[in-house]
């Protein structure tokens, strides 16, 4: 007697999702996730050979790479693998952003440990892929690696291509120019402060469930965990005049901070124009808006506001001041500093 | 009274060694290592900003990704900091030279533990920089990312310039074609093969000291921990004619099966152009050697010696076969397959 198809089916389902990646084997792993991860415009030769080809019809290309490390940089009690492969692209679609340029391509490289289920990577490729269609459609995967690790890994490296312009850069702020912000300020921040406080159990470690609950309750959590940063912004900013650009991954205070000693110039900000919280707005890191700097007058694109002025350093150090005053406890993220060892 | 200058000199280099990621936070390891790491001939914007610049004078450009993680891709007991920037080099440029690309520029991403000596870090740059100037000149490090991690890991992405020439693929070997090898065979894996049954001490852990005794005895143990592929005969392949090339960085027997099926083909190679031991030749990975397909009567470029021909399948499977008969044991490295566990 033969089972009902869809018993079989469901049965089958459940056994494929307990894959392991170490069961599976590295080929087999690959064949299950590539399916998954998005196709570019720019991909002239994708997955498969020694190295993929990429369009670069400006040529140039912007580069960037960005490391995630379970512990300091996210926590798996706290994200789900979408998340993960959603803030992966977050995170490195925003530095190509700002620069000015529009994203074209990925490469993922990745390691678990061996006995990750391979539903988990599954989901961490539809997380990328989904957050690329929503924030940089026409960017695809051309290509990656994976190793078997203790503690999951991920790294990306994103591309963009410029399309003839000068990249936007952080020392080119000038006396006189707006500051403006494309972007949330400190939701993310605030989320993990919420996670921190409240997401973990009575010993203090990462707890899934509480979390899960505390994002159901406070959409800061879920901001955090997959943000959905600006990034057609980068390519408007440019086109629209900005003299100097950067993405706010580790607080407005300590991003404007890296703009005003590259350019040389005071960035003085208006406590009024950061929200309810400016202090959570200075110090929050990895909502990776979009800090930039356009001339007196000009017309501010896309979803950029206003929150400051650029006033000339006069013989002092370049600086950050909040309505002219100077700030004390400009704090930013350092994974090197901050990192407990709390991993979950 | 004060101390000699070269007593308080020496003092202060052994304290500044001994200061860790952790104790001296990103930005200031950063200023510790950036110096160290090799400018390059198509960097148009370096380390500083959200992300780098680089020319592609041919309107698209190469890129390729690789992943070394501690425990699975290298041994700290075994591989020197400066080795394994030697080797990750390597790894990367030849995947770069097997596309028939010149390498234009790295970026470097690397976690360790935050007890980790920054000399460890100058040196595993010092590795790169040295690296990429005997195997690349003129290849530079434009970006990267750091981070905390128990488990150090390295992942560099590399990209490369076509000139103007189609990227040379897996999939173009034709009957006919001269099988041809650039590089080392087998020495890497022989290499591994010394450390696995002599680096280690009685319980089997890797032992710096004897694989140090090992390396000043065997020279395919120090080629094992840093390979120089020949990267410039890359280029040269695909001016040459090649119709199919890859690195061998999993055993000559898998990368040939992968021409092989890519192509349709069967690669037969010749037992006596294999050296010494072609068991050895056939099974060791991690030489980063070219394995090229030339047409017949072709001059081979560069370094590039005669190993087999390419025959049809004639409706039978792709394969690989030695002096026309079924490899039976084509294994290669797969980290999930193989790795035990043991780190050191």
């Amino acid at each position: 007697m033969t089972e009902p198809d869809t018993a079989r089916t469901r049965r089958d389902t459940a056994r494929s999702r307990r894959d392991t990646v170490e069961s599976l084997g590295e080929l087999a792993t690959l064949a299950r996730i590539l399916p998954r991860l998005p196709d570019g415009a720019s991909t002239l030769v994708g997955p498969g050979d020694d190295a993929a080809v990429v369009a670069a019809p400006d040529g140039r290309f912007v580069v960037t790479t960005d490391l995630m490390v379970h512990g300091p940089d996210f926590r798996l009690a706290w994200s789900t693998p979408h998340d993960l492969g959603w803030k992966a692209a977050a995170s490195n679609l925003s530095d190509v952003a700002a620069m000015g340029a529009e994203p074209t391509a990925l490469v993922v490289a990745l390691a678990v440990p061996g006995d990750t289920e391979v539903g988990f990577l599954e989901a961490f490729a539809d997380g990328l892929r989904e957050g690329c269609e929503a924030m940089a459609p026409g960017c695809g995967v051309v290509g990656g690696d994976m190793s078997v690790s203790p503690t999951a890994t991920i790294a990306i490296t994103a591309f963009g291509d410029l399309g003839g312009r000068a990249p936007v850069r952080r020392d080119g702020a000038r006396a006189g120019d707006v500051v403006a912000v494309s972007g949330a300020l400190g939701r993310s921040g605030r989320g993990l402060d919420l996670l921190f406080a409240l997401g973990v159990d009575h010993a203090g470690a990462p707890d899934a469930a509480l979390a899960a609950e505390l994002r159901a309750r406070d959409s800061d959590v879920g901001w955090h965990l997959a943000p959905t940063p600006p990034i057609a912004d980068g390519v408007l900013a440019a086109l629209g005049g900005a003299t100097s650009m950067l993405d706010l991954s580790d607080g407005l205070a300590l991003d404007a901070g890296r703009v005003a000693r590259a350019s040389g110039v005071v960035v003085d900000l208006h406590a009024g124009a950061l929200g309810p919280d400016p202090r959570a707005a200075l110090a929050g890191g990895e909502d990776h808006s979009l800090l930039a700097t356009f001339p007196a007058g000009a017309t501010l694109p896309g979803g950029f506001r206003a929150i400051g002025v650029v006033a000339a350093a006069d013989g002092g150090p370049a600086r950050v001041t909040l309505d002219g005053r100077e700030l004390v406890d400009a704090t930013g993220w350092d994974p090197y500093a901050r990192w407990s060892g709390a991993a979950g």
